[in-house]
């Protein structure tokens, strides 16, 4: 059975070409090659074997362009200390550094002769990043910042590699400056010493302990960081925006303090982008497996039915496909978004930050919680078998689900865009579906979604005036203000998922599949939220049941696609680590295989038999019902 | 600060008797004082220790009552064989073993000189128990069955204390007689040898390996077992119901067969219990760390506010106490129907096992589903620290999700209940809301949901008409199928949690708790599946939006309360096994000490930095970007 293809009967069924779709998902061919590269480059290592992790190894010894290495990592799928080193250690020196710092650090840090991690978060503190209680206090004798936790909340708490691996760290703290508060601002702090690796006097530092999952963020030393009076040069806080002079006074340069709203757009770019990764991963294994897996149905004594057929598995199966797709497509308008944006600050125009900052904001809520959740419910479409680690879902949801926490908690970011629409003009429309088939109206389509969050931001508005204080409204409407707020962000992936469509697709079939799981997506959210169309009025009752008719007919539509859809994300059965995902479907047999390999099968006969089992069986404990 | 009780603030809040309060949570005066005591016993107990768990050291010396031992097991909170010897093998035997089968099996295995496990579930088979291929094969020569494992998609796959522990097994097979299939039955089997252990010939045994988790199910050692010609006697067929003659002739008894669905109900009903047990814990954890956790909204560098008192939050977390209740309520009904059942099936009445059969099938998973994803909400709800294994969320989110897989798939679950549903007779109503407190009102709440519920399965039941074939509309239909499965199992518990409010419940201020309680879970349904709700014309959209700032104030009225709602769950720390759920909240120190327990710590150094991270920083690797 080795080398044969157990999918094949799904693969004879496709409709589109496959490789046409890997560069549409990839984005450009060049993507697509450079992906297809790294993936396999990791996958033929052995230095990065999944189920023997060995680490650091070989991993200074190759050579890659910026982007190669960038991929590169993406496929050794692990988090580790380089993630926080190259990913923000480094561009929080080249975006809040002067020219003088970088020409400083960077080369240290590239180099890796210095180990950077970024420690903002506090024990007592996360969000709320004004809140910090770590001080930088300038003391103008010695020219120096005397670095400080005043109390047990405010030791520094989660950053990634600073456990035990960094050397440096950016450090947020709250300035002091002649006796005066100044904000919350960064400072490079050296942690350990570069010749034994001891934690430099007045610094206590450790590993914050196990997390979620067996592997997951547990191979990253998350860590807890406690200053007592540590004293850096001056020259060491990051000084691009704000300047502390000799004498201790504060001078504001002429760089745009927006610039840092730019880097967070930037950063929440990246996990709408790797929220349709991830989300694409579990979708692959799922499909795959419900392809292979078969129960009930079978007459007389023939193959009992494919588990994909079941129209409860293609209802919450498929939707969570198109979603991948509709997240990857969002994803590449949002990098066009922040280059955009980053053009325009670039000649002071900061017109557009506000919304893009609220766009990206809200849509890194809405992908990172709808993968979360899709990835938990991807585990469950595979019954049992998706609770083993084997099946790779476990690991994946781990270490997936703190990007619902970091980088702004996906309730209040989504407030965040709550706030921006209430200082936004609405318009009105209505739907105009008559038969099942209307809901494939791009435009049709649009003006419900568009009707449907006017008319919610509306009511919340509405709601909002009958408070005199506009505070105290927005407090207490905060919950209807989220939804609001998820109806315009789910607005911006549908728009964004229709425009994807407009664009000249290569090709046979590729539209129609795009087509298909474009509306997929937008029919499932009508009725998922359909309390949201109906109690505003965007659609009436009869419409809701045309919905639901159309989703049906889609289903079976993508259903003989579904394997050549998953197959088009390109992944190896390496990256993927799933052996109910395996390209090939020969999943029992290797499931069997597996088990054998679990160290409790070292042994015939476990460890602690004798001392314990034998005994009891033997009646040598006195027992009871236990 | 030890000894200090950080949530004092909140505890004087309380609005009444939380003594009376527990008495209702536990369900007897009788039943809240043996669960205390077990509790107490296993959290002083250092045998039971949750950070340094070792097993079975002491677990045999304690001389208890069944009642008892099963609620230390309980309180010992971790998977193990033992659950399955007492929880399926001796009932198994109990349920379907003659007279002369129990008296045998029954003393060994209670004096544990044997100990059992339940081999159904294969690697190719779950749900569908009638599609197992294990034979059990009748020799008329040697008067023995012969158990064999014909492919390897029939291997044993999934029993819990079968990897590497039990002695003997209840094996489900196809039993063949005369060359004639006859249906899947049980079979003891011994797997190992009484004196050393080792598997017998023929017997092919071993762990399935690492599941989702760090503890969690890993503690149980799930097994695969494959059988190659295994001879056991004739009289080791489980033989009550149907048995096999000395010619191999099968006779069935005059035991009704139906008693099976009596011993589903029970499991089930045991898992909507257990389903409260895991989501008030859950629920616990999160109720105390959010009134522990400030963030945001300090004036004037004041404290900040406490998380619990943002709406969103209250929106979040509320209406999860609430289910905790309202799961806890309708599993007492289950209860008492299952012992209702139980008396009519000696009767041989058989008239209420359909419906009892489709109502425990229904709320095994509706709570189930609910449960999963309640305790993964209450991590999010908990933050960044949720994350940690020490705020006891992701082990227990680990150890529970199987729920909704083990003892039927949820959605095939409520696939039965459609099937039930579409068999009865229903009527309709009206709902009579005007104002926001007409959603206090039981009658106006139970006819909406009535017609809701009645309304979804009119209308699939109509759209089931259009088919020639009902069995094709089934499966055309089934996605809307479990919708209306789910409306009607969320009607049995707004009407049990009801029922409960009816009675006489003594203790200042305990009913209007409850009360609170059951109208945040029947409005929060309301909102959550306003789809539903609208689509049939049950409310109008004005209704909706009364229902939605009825919602709001019965946040404000349950906030004072929410701390001593969590604390008549009357929970030991020890059970908790949450930093962040301490009974005291005084979190941050311990979480603080926690961290230096993790064995990273032991040493300041980390291993490896000499081999691997040392000569980076020194430029003896050959270095690039990682």
């Amino acid at each position: 059975m080795e080398g044969m293809d157990h999918l094949a009967h799904e693969r004879n069924k496709t409709e589109f070409d496959v490789d046409a779709m890997k560069i549409v998902w990839a984005g450009s061919r060049h993507a697509f090659e450079l992906s297809d590269r790294m993936a396999r480059l990791v996958a033929s290592d052995p230095a990065f074997r999944k189920d023997d992790r060995t680490r650091l190894g070989r991993k200074g010894i190759l050579r890659l362009t910026e982007e190669e290495a960038g991929q590169l990592r993406n496929f050794v799928d692990e988090p580790s200390f380089t993630d926080l080193h190259w990913g923000m250690f480094v561009p929080a020196i080249k975006g809040q550094g002067t020219d003088e710092q970088q020409q400083k650090w960077l080369p240290l840090a590239y180099k890796m002769q210095i180990i950077g991690c970024y420690a903002q978060t506090e024990l007592g503190h996360g969000s709320n990043v004004q809140g910090l209680e770590t001080t930088a206090t300038f003391d103008p004798d010695t020219d120096e910042f005397v670095i400080h936790s005043p109390t047990l909340t405010s030791s520094k708490w989660w950053p990634g590699g600073l456990g035990k691996i960094s050397t440096h760290a950016i450090v947020y703290a709250r300035l002091i400056t002649n006796g005066q508060e100044h904000g919350v601002h960064g400072f490079i702090v050296q942690l350990r010493s570069l010749d034994d690796h001891m934690p430099l006097p007045g610094i206590t530092i450790g590993d914050i302990g196990m997390k979620f999952g067996n592997g997951a963020y547990n191979t990253m030393d998350n860590g807890v960081l406690k200053f007592d009076h540590i004293r850096i040069p001056r020259n060491q806080m990051l000084m691009r925006v704000l300047q502390v002079t000799r004498e201790g006074k504060c001078v504001q340069s002429n760089v745009p303090r927006q610039l840092i709203y730019g880097t967070m757009v930037f950063v929440r770019q990246t996990i709408v982008a790797d929220a349709s990764t991830a989300l694409s991963r579990a979708v692959c294994i799922a499909t795959r497996y419900s392809a292979v897996r078969r129960q009930f149905g079978s007459q007389d004594g023939g193959m009992e039915t494919q588990v994909i057929d079941y129209k409860t598995q293609q209802s919450r199966l498929f939707p969570l496909l198109a979603s991948a797709y509709a997240f990857r497509f969002v994803g590449e308008w949002l990098k066009w978004l922040y280059m955009d944006v980053t053009q325009r600050l670039q000649a002071k125009d900061f017109s557009t930050l506000p919304e893009a900052h609220a766009c990206t904001a809200g849509l890194k809520s809405l992908t990172t919680t709808a993968t979360a959740d899709a990835i938990e419910e991807c585990r469950k479409l595979c019954g049992g078998h998706g609770y083993l680690c084997a099946s790779g879902l476990p690991e994946l949801f781990a270490v997936y689900v703190p990007a619902c926490t970091y980088e702004g908690d996906n309730v209040v970011l989504l407030l965040q865009v709550a706030r921006f629409l209430m200082k936004t003009d609405l318009l009105h429309c209505c739907c105009d579906v008559q038969r099942a088939e209307d809901w494939l109206k791009p435009g049709v389509v649009l003006e419900a979604f568009e009707a449907r969050s006017a008319r919610m931001c509306v009511a919340c508005a509405k709601n909002l005036s009958k408070f005199e204080n506009p505070e105290d409204g927005f407090a207490e409407l905060s919950a209807d203000l989220v939804e609001a707020a998820v109806a315009h962000c789910q607005l911006i992936v549908v728009s964004k998922f229709i425009d994807k469509l407009q664009q000249d697709i290569p090709g046979k079939g590729v539209k129609q599949q795009l087509q298909n799981l474009c509306y997929i997506y937008v029919v499932n959210l009508v009725h998922k939220y359909l309390g949201d169309f109906l109690s505003t009025g965007c659609i009436t009752p009869k419409q809701a049941s045309l919905a639901n008719d159309q989703l049906r007919s889609l289903y079976s539509q993508i259903r003989p696609n579904a394997i050549a859809l998953v197959d088009a994300f390109n992944y190896t059965d390496h990256y993927l680590g799933s052996v109910l995902g395996r390209s090939d479907g020969n999943v029992y047999p290797k499931l069997y295989e597996e088990a054998w390999k679990d160290p409790l099968n070292d042994s015939v006969v476990p460890d602690g038999y004798h001392e314990y089992v034998h005994p009891m069986l033997k009646q040598q404990l006195r027992n009871a019902r236990l």
